[in-house]
């Protein structure tokens, strides 16, 4: 393998890894054997695990942030339904996982913002990455006259964003989609219809 | 220290352990540290880390299980207004660590729900607990007129209880009450005034 294909490896099985048990329960000798590369290259490509987390960190945000370019710059939607295709995306995405795993973001969140302060960085920026594309969406919904224009849509993102990462979480304990359901009716059978 | 003094110091020194470096990043060397109790005594309490664990969680679930029949519970306010101050009793809890920590049952949630059968099960036995009192209080407001008929109570419960622990797990990343503040205005502000 090439440097940067023993690196993408890596990265890869990082984000397998670190998504079904965490990054502190994750040593490097496990996401080598997921990897399949040799022991002891680890810090020929990365020079410590942290690094190595932030950057599996960005390649999952790289990756998440391209998703939500496509299905919320889709055009031929009206707003507020690319916005749901992005949440109905998700679901399936989780459903197929068996509610498993949850969201990356989320889950080092949980486990990392209070003891590393470059994980902490890191993952406020990207919330507020996602956070400023749902307001954009809702920007336009307002222009469309779908959603009331008295409506903050910053606040509103925010809430969106961080209520779907409560449903996420609550997803795993009820291995259920049921709480993403019920984001979904709620959010917009009821808070997005009050125009 | 009596046995049973022993052991109640063992489960406090568990849960600020685990709420600040979550379940498996915390050694039982270093509870037992914590709690100032000689090395080697864990296992004449605890038959595995596991079973302490989930003992810790228990006393955490009781413990916030009083809190919320306490103010769930207090008929001298109107039932929505209770719900408030639920919330309120939270935020000011969070912002006095700084809002670092989060909650416990979330924190456990995010990190053990696919790894152990006997946490995720606890946790949505305790998440259930939860979501049914904030169901009794919202059927209340309902009783009362404070709440709009057609709502389901249970399905906005569950709403309630996973966007709060949404909201709880951004407040760690952006440091910040910022996210509760977002859920009470949301909320409360709008979201239960549809009457």
């Amino acid at each position: 393998m090439s440097k940067e294909t023993t690196k993408d490896t890596l990265l890869e099985a990082g984000s397998r890894v670190f998504l079904e048990r965490g990054y502190n329960h994750s040593g490097i000798e496990m996401i080598l054997g997921e990897a399949g590369v040799p022991k002891g290259s680890f810090y020929y490509y990365f020079p410590s695990k942290e690094e190595f987390g932030l950057q599996v960190l960005n390649r999952f945000a790289e990756r998440h942030g391209a998703d939500l370019d496509r299905i919320l710059g889709d055009k031929s939607l009206r707003p507020l339904e690319r916005l749901r295709r992005l949440v109905e995306a998700t679901c399936e995405r989780l459903e197929s996982q068996h509610c498993r795993n949850g969201c990356l973001v989320g889950n080092l969140s949980q486990e990392m913002a209070d003891q590393s302060e470059a994980f902490r960085t890191r993952l406020e920026e990207i919330f507020r990455g996602w956070s400023g594309r749902y307001a954009e969406c809702l920007k336009e919904a307002q222009l469309a006259g779908e959603l009331a224009p008295d409506w903050d849509v910053h606040e509103l993102a925010e809430f969106l964003l961080n209520s779907w990462q409560g449903a996420v979480l609550r997803a795993k304990t009820m291995r259920s989609t049921a709480p993403l359901r019920t984001f979904l009716n709620l959010i917009f059978g009821f808070v997005l219809k009050k125009v």
